[in-house]
């Protein structure tokens, strides 16, 4: 906290998941500072208490005591968890906030559309209609074996009943009066049972996950958790159509904004997996109540389901240590896929429901690397082909006939608008796109609010402009002769947007020190790009395809990546923007054995290449950070 | 409650699990009220409220405000929870007690012992030693990759991580720098996988139990749930000799004495069902407790377990509904054995230990009827021979060559002392064995107290000796002629102690209503075991031999049993009382697979007889009735 103009005590207000701060005058609401930092968080009532619609969470720091009108809209439990009403409790220090989304009038901007792949369904799940004969005095079989009778009747042998479903088994059968739609899921198959082997020496071939509605599709559920965003489908088994997506902001975030962090908070708090564990896993519940609101399907129907993530998140999600994943050789835990009854998680989906997770392929890269890979068909290219997936870390593979090379690179969060002056997330108000002129300096923000601040596609492209207007030098150095460029931390900065444009009446500025991590950033994934173009023997120009997958990969402009040399020069038409395909790749493993199979051999052939141990690696690095 | 002698209220206090009831004066508190009724509850500081040892825990009714002294030694969740001081709680209506096993003084005789077989150990579990190459930048393989390799090199292949030990393998790991004792688990032996098949469509051979100690012995739990009592042997997997035993009530009975009304607890209560079962697992956390501190191991040695019980103990434990058992046909969930993950249970053993539960039979013969089977060898008898454990419901089975006919009946619970007018379990002062001379009444107590009750074996010796001393007749009527006779309640009551000589000053008393009980329950006794000689074509004179299990039977008089008719006349040498059979059952199941192979292959060859749908069960029972 600071003292302002000797009077005025000031505390900042940290926002997230939004990541803008905001400075308060004390006794202001936490509605007026969020309001002051241009985000928009729901205040139907206008502030007046009774709307309870602008609920946040503290994440730390001290607030006011909850007013009457608070305790009306709180029960206990929430209270102590820190929710209060944004426009009731006032900051008494330094605090830092969490917005639910619901709590955001307008949401911010999720990526969850990813090229649509056609691919023939082969769910691990099949559905088979059984009828029971009821129990008599006179047929006391248990419900177990007459129900596995029943179902070799119709040529399923050996059934498999996990305790989640076995815990709800007898009911259903009674409540259903002996008659239902099963959901069976299909596994390995085994032979050489010795003749007359006893129940425990013999492998099931089939798990019951549940009795199901008739009357409503079976579907699967696909996520792609990323370290900021997470995007859900609801997927038809059988069609393999996609009912409804949905995009969530990871909860995690009040935790940490990026993996290290949160490998910090996990290992520096007693319950620290737990907790984060749990968010994401109540994250995913509720994005599920959420995808099955809007396809009008109980979630009961989810029989099935594929979660994608890069390789700290996966660990977190199943609540595996992550301590070693934080210092060099930043080992996984687990590497190969693994099936996880929803349950044992806490999902609640059908009750015999599992967790599919491609395998990971390093540390740092994950299984949404082998689920992008997946989706874009990289495993056959017959051109050298670059895919990648921009982030706080960015994963790249080179893909080559059969064969893949594989690494990643800390290209920091400054594409997520963090570390930069006046960063902020792709939310309304985020200057997007900007073109300087010699007649001035052209800016478009997202929803075309007066501007806020800059989200990663904009500072891209203002870099890419400064440079191109020779406001900055190869080196990064600003032009301090320049008529916007003024005086700042002994770099200068340049005035983007004058104050009369922007929310907060102040002048909106990019600053010597933002272009430096643009600089840091954007020379890690090129390096990157090199290193592996080097390992393989080759140049930029042996390139047939350049594939850029991911939020901030969908929005950002080639020309001006390819012109701060993000991206090697090569012919724009060789770029291909493809969205989520995390995300698309995660639906190909829900719907499709093959694709699963195919995931779990990919990773056999890829080579992963630690940059930090590659003997040119600092050269070229050096190298690619000149603009 | 009672208004006596016109002023004095008194409140009744139900004693659990002991089974006693006491009358108190308004004001008394409850260790005054368990003292009165012959109760030791555990007072060191002699009630002065500074010795926190009476704790008990109020089921039903209420009782005073908890006192200054109560809350120094409870927190608000026990106190929310029922616990109090016995020395400091005063009843202020008719309320229910459970006294946990540590508050009372001298405790309860429970059953443990049991003939120990020679069983060569081929344990589920072996042990590996591994030592890892430390992963490095240049050696970037997973955690579970690093240790499938090392296990390989050994001839291990496929090993399969479950949740639990995922959880903790990377820690682990680093903790004990790359050398570790593994607990494996052997698991069904695949073969038929297609070359280059992928992970997923492979079975394991081995799964990881967990890392352990190298100076400890590695050991397996074995519990025999009975609905009293439990009784828990931890055993060493490679001798398979048995380290520590111990004995403990099952801490279900505050919720009801036998299974049927658990069973409407279960279906009463919204959360029955997981009370019920955490109270199960609680109690068998303690009991492992009790038994590594005993033999000075850690709990985390424990890589296995098998637990056997009636049909309705097992899905108490295993959180199974239970409702359909409660109503004919009274049918089970499931009958077949079932390894369940020990964490999933709730249970602290090795991270990946399973526990294994045999088959059950039918919804009134379980998992533990099968034990006993298995430790008296009824399997392999050459003539036929009977074998029954005596409980609130007794299983009978008649061993054929090679066939078993098996069979419940609900001999009810007065062999544990209940629907006795002065009944209690096997406790300090219970009256255990009688001789009614014409010189008069020779009793002998439990620890040789003043007269506080009769337990079951004293039961059993009364009614036999009251019947040889013509004091009661064939059909149970009383000579209420006779000098010892006095009247009571239109069937006449005969003194089998005089005030003198017992603890709380007033006569004991059997009385014409007791005789019946025991007739009601020694007729379905003998009943059931007449219906499977029938069944059979057979006669008791068929019989080789007539095996007694179980607590109960371990105490009672053979000759007494044989004299009212519970048992047929065959010569006294035919009958063995081998003590708790289930238990060893349970051990031996503990230390060698083929032990589980034969209980599951034993299933197959039971045929279960319901007595209530067989045609001359009613004309049986009712010659059975007669003394």
């Amino acid at each position: 906290m600071n003292k302002l103009d000797g009077d005025e005590e000031t505390f900042s207000v940290d926002l997230e998941p939004v990541g803008r701060r905001a400075a308060v005058t004390a006794g202001m609401t936490l509605l007026g500072a969020a309001q002051s930092a241009g985000v928009e968080i729901a205040a139907v009532c206008g502030g007046a208490g009774t709307c309870g619609k602008c609920r946040v969470q503290c994440i730390e720091g001290k607030l006011s005591e909850p007013t009457a009108v608070e305790l009306r809209f709180f029960n206990e439990r929430e209270l102590a968890a820190g929710y209060r009403l944004a426009c009731q409790a006032v900051p008494l220090g330094d605090v830092k906030i969490n917005i639910p989304p619901g709590s955001l009038s307008t949401p911010q901007r999720l990526q969850i559309e990813g090229q649509e792949t056609e691919i023939a369904p082969d769910p691990v799940i099949e559905i088979l209609d059984v009828d029971l004969v009821p129990p008599t005095l006179h047929d006391l079989r248990s419900d177990t074996l007459r129900l596995t009778g029943a179902l070799a009747d119709q040529g399923v042998d050996r059934p498999f009943f996990g305790q989640p479903v076995l815990r709800s088994l007898s009911t259903v059968l009674r409540d259903q009066e002996w008659s239902l739609r099963l959901a069976l899921r299909r596994l390995p198959t085994v032979c050489g049972q010795e003749p007359g082997a006893a129940h425990s020496e013999v492998q099931p071939l089939r798990e019951v996950v549940g009795a199901i509605r008739r009357d409503q599709p079976v579907v699967g559920l696909a996520v792609d958790i990323g370290t900021t965003k997470m995007a859900g489908y609801l997927v038809d088994l059988v069609t393999g159509h996609t009912l409804a997506k949905a995009g969530l902001m990871n909860p995690q975030i009040a935790y940490g904004e990026d993996v290290v962090s949160r490998i910090a908070y996990a290992n520096d708090h007693a319950d620290g997996r737990r907790v984060l564990q749990e968010r994401l896993i109540e994250g995913l519940n509720d994005l599920a109540g959420t995808l099955c609101a809007e396809a009008g399907i109980d979630r009961e129907q989810i029989v099935d389901a594929v979660v994608v993530g890069n390789t700290v998140i996966h660990h977190l999600f199943t609540g595996l240590p992550v301590a070693q994943l934080g210092a060099a050789p930043y080992i996984a835990s687990v590497s190969e896929a693994l099936d996880i009854e929803a349950e044992y998680l806490g999902l609640r989906l059908a009750p015999g429901a599992k967790v599919y997770l491609p395998p990971n392929i390093a540390g740092y890269v994950g299984a949404d690397h082998i689920a992008m890979l997946l989706a874009t068909e990289a495993y056959k290219v017959t051109e050298p082909t670059i895919v990648l997936d921009i982030g706080t870390n960015t994963e790249i593979s080179l893909a080559l006939e059969g064969e893949l090379l594989s690494c990643s690179c800390a290209s920091g969060p400054a594409f997520e608008g963090a570390h930069i002056h006046a960063g902020m997330r792709a939310a309304p108000g985020a200057v997007e796109y900007v073109q300087i002129g010699t007649d001035g300096v052209y800016v478009q923000t997202i929803g075309n609010r007066p501007a806020v601040g800059i989200c990663g596609s904009g500072i891209l492209d203002i870099v890419a402009e400064l440079r191109n207007a020779e406001v900055v030098g190869h080196t990064g150095r600003m032009d301090k002769n320049h008529p916007r460029v003024i005086p700042w931390d002994g770099g200068g900065a340049f005035v983007l947007v004058d104050k009369d444009g922007t929310h907060n009446g102040h002048d909106l500025l990019v600053t010597r020190r933002d272009v430096n991590e643009i600089q840091l950033a954007k020379g890690a994934i090129r390096a990157g790009v090199d290193v592996l173009l080097a390992e393989a023997g080759l140049t930029h120009d042996d390139l047939g395809a350049f594939i850029v997958a991911g939020a901030f990969g969908t929005y950002l402009d080639l020309k001006s990546a390819t012109r701060i040399g993000m991206f090697p020069p090569i012919p724009l038409d060789r770029f291909k923007q493809v969205g989520n395909a995390a995300g698309s790749g995660a639906r190909q493993m829900l719907i499709s054995q093959a694709q699963r199979r195919l995931a779990e051999s990919m990773v056999e052939k890829i080579t992963y290449v630690e940059l930090t141990v590659h003997p040119s690696f600092t050269d070229i690095y050096m190298d690619a950070m000149v603009l």
